[in-house]
């Protein structure tokens, strides 16, 4: 497989796509000009928009993408697929679009014989085994919460320490330490903005000007640098 | 009915249940000696010191709760309950736990019939439709999003306006737009911290300092104030 798993498309005062556009491009090699674009996650704007948007950030890079909803045949789409993207936006109702039109296992098949993979945010999400570390609203029932499961843990996009002032809600790391009561036995990854993870040729890493933040059930939350080994990450705890 | 529902159990700066305190006991009236406590939201304390708990801040104010673990015929103890009260917590677990133990279906059946209801944060959210406007992470995964529909409308407990500065993840109000376009039908109250709502003899009011923010499809967000009259909320938009 050849994964990369980003946090986010940008962070405030960065363009869309700014920060990751060059590993996006060079993680894609060959394939860069011919992308399946997966926008299932965008809500509040049409499909057609988000490929556009997504293809005016990536241009420079020489990267091209296609929306999976203009095939006459997705499931042949993917099929064929050289190379597969998946957005940000609402990790349920992403999900649920994958599963209705049956493309979920299609992605699957097709990225585990290798063909490379790029996920921000939902996207990126939906690589690991659930959805249940989603910051997302549930505005939507997807028909199960299993997801493509093509890394053995859990990410949680977006992670932050930062919790509005005055606030009651819970912090992220309390949403996370529920996760792993209910989950004891699956690491979660909390992935900063700004970071990403590489998957190819067997290895793991970490990318980014952030450290990320570990959790698993009974160990102290712990963080891991860019420059660590995170191969361990692959094995089950 | 006669239901009280809260955004949360205490801001920053105040203890548990201080401010609802007064008004639960007061909305319990006859019943507050002895109330079905539902504790199934709690995931990082036990049952029996999420009741503690809940005893302790309450008993000022004369409430006293029993938690539904505690008894050998749950499905009994919520058709006999003179009142039944649920907790905050993980809203994903607590619709599970309901559904899988089948008290879902009991606690519906009693509340229309009469008992007077309380819940907060989970406990308000799933006073509604579906649990689709909760804020929390989806840690496990429920039979179905349906909930217990007392009210036609959804509740976004805690809701607040703020949003971590230099943070890229969506807003509580991005979140809720993305809800209305997916669920155009439904209106969505979001209920800030020291907000709640009492439902009784046929009619709804917003109590506390705040105002709520209203949402529908195809309209601007909008606030109402406690003095308002909100019954319009109760019928379809």
């Amino acid at each position: 497989m050849r994964l990369l798993l980003i946090s986010n498309s940008a962070s405030p005062g960065e363009t869309y796509l700014e920060k990751p556009g060059a590993d996006i491009a060079r993680h894609l090699g060959d394939a860069k000009g011919d992308v399946v674009f997966i926008p299932f996650a965008g809500v509040t704007m049409t499909f057609d928009d988000y490929v556009t948007k997504v293809n005016a950030a990536l241009a420079p890079h020489g990267v091209k993408v296609r929306g999976i909803h203009t095939f006459d045949e997705p499931l042949r789409a993917i099929a064929e697929a050289k190379a597969i993207m998946i957005g940000g936006g609402n990790t349920f109702r992403l999900l649920k679009m994958m599963q209705e039109s049956g493309i979920i296992n299609a992605i699957r098949e097709r990225v585990k014989a290798g063909v490379p993979y790029v996920g921000w945010s939902a996207g990126a999400n939906v690589a690991c085994p659930t959805i249940c570390t989603t910051n997302d609203m549930p505005i939507v029932e997807p028909l199960s919460f299993e997801a493509l499961g093509f890394v053995p843990f859990q990410i949680n996009p977006h992670y932050l320490d930062a919790h509005p002032e005055g606030h009651g809600g819970e912090t992220r790391e309390q949403r996370i330490r529920e996760y792993l009561v209910a989950n004891p036995g699956v690491r979660v990854v909390g992935l900063r903005e700004g970071s990403r993870m590489f998957y190819e040729g067997g290895k793991l890493t970490l990318v980014g000007e952030h450290t990320a933040r570990l959790f698993l059930f009974g160990d102290e939350p712990r963080e891991v640098a860019p420059s660590e080994d995170v191969n361990f990450l692959l094995r089950k705890p």
